[in-house]
């Protein structure tokens, strides 16, 4: 350990709320079905029953990040991690056939909200809490390359956590195509889209894509929805943070669907 | 100064960013216009040339705060305090007429948020951003009990808080009272709205009011306000985020001005 990470390790904060360390503690968090978000394992560390470990979590849906030992040796406020640290989801995820069953059991048209790559869990938190208020039906998160249902999505959601099925896919470009496959139209947002989100239907079964907070939807995404709708730009700067676009759009579907 | 204050001293973190300590550098920030949020005086101070400081920073805008010279010695890196303690904001606060001149300046009929008591400053910069993309025309902000234009505000509102004219005042009835007279109709939002937002006439000048993250609007805005609307909603939770709601009624005046 050189003297520059020496010095962070004394200087760190601790673990945060939500992370586990050590084998012992992930196989009791696997056994006991706690969701697991995704684990940290030393490169290269070849132990058999870290290797049981890494398939069980696996299994259970979790994201496998290899990570420098010197890295882990940062993250743990003990030292001893044994070769593993684990972030524990704040809640359980979902099925796709969840948000479609909900959406039946309500006699409604599916409203869903996929959020292509999030960093910020107060956005994701935000979204998930518009998404409950507005009556949609769920929300669908990719597994890497996006923030988990953190501590702090669970706290910014305000409660609608425990109540918004919130999906976790491998392939955000397979979920639209699956959804598009049962009915639900795809709306991505963009400022060059094709029409505004007022001209949009909302009424019928859809889903609205969020893009990431800084570069938006990721081309993959974007070249799989159905059409892109833009949110009107009526001052100087270009662009709605990611929950205040959700916000109003999912609010633009309350309207289309309102009866009264 | 008792071990328990002394240990806080010692652990405390520095000054956030946009405070000023001590006589010198509150005088030099004043006479170079820096606009003063706050100033944190030692009670029972009778200084002659604090008190002199002190009338010209009330003149300049700011809200005085007695406090206890204990609390400004934990509140102080240096300890140098000299009895004085100031907030400067980031930006500039604008006036009334401004932002009717800036709504006749654009032909268009003012659109404006008054933010009622908000504490959380990623809020109020989200409301500010908001407001600019949907064309707002100015954010009004009481004095006290209330966040000001902090380094926060500012980083949330992205830029938006350089275009938005942002006017505080002493009392919030008063500025409805002149709101109204000056044609302006004020919307308050409320759970027992006498109406939904899509059927309140959003087109004719209009402002917004958005009240506190924990309470809602306080009762003397609440009763000055010419009307109530509701924000529907449709799942288990009773309520969204003070900026998802302003985004959402914001949006429903675009929706509602848009020619095309």
């Amino acid at each position: 350990m050189t003297q520059n990470s020496e010095f962070k390790r004394r200087n760190r904060d601790p673990l945060p709320e939500g992370m586990i360390e050590g084998r012992n503690a992930l196989s009791e968090a696997l056994r006991a079905g706690r969701p697991i978000d995704k684990i940290y394992v030393a490169s290269g560390e070849t132990n058999r029953s870290l290797s049981h470990l890494i398939s069980q979590a696996k299994q259970a849906g979790a994201v496998v990040v290899q990570t420098e030992r010197a890295k882990l040796d940062l993250m743990s406020p003990t030292g001893a991690h044994q070769g593993v640290i684990a972030s524990v989801a704040a809640h359980g995820y979902a099925t796709l056939d969840d948000i479609f069953a909900r959406a039946e059991e309500q006699g409604q048209a599916p409203l869903i909200v996929l959020c292509d790559e999030l960093s910020d869990p107060h956005n994701l938190g935000a979204i998930i809490r518009s998404a409950e208020c507005a009556g949609a039906h769920g929300v669908i998160i990719p597994k890497r390359r996006s923030v988990g249902l953190t501590a702090v999505v669970s706290k910014t959601s305000a409660g609608a956590l425990e109540y918004m099925p919130v999906v976790r896919v491998s392939n955000m470009t397979q979920v639209i195509r699956q959804l598009k496959e049962r009915g639900v139209w795809v709306l991505g947002t963009a400022a060059d889209g094709n029409t505004t989100l007022y001209k949009a239907d909302l009424r019928g079964p859809a889903a609205i894509v969020i893009g990431n907070e800084g570069e938006g939807m990721s081309r993959l995404v974007r070249e799989h929805c159905d059409y892109l709708v833009s949110i009107p730009m009526r001052g100087q700067i270009s662009s709605l943070n990611a929950s205040a676009a959700a916000a109003i759009l999912l609010y633009e579907a309350v309207r289309q669907r309102s009866t009264d």
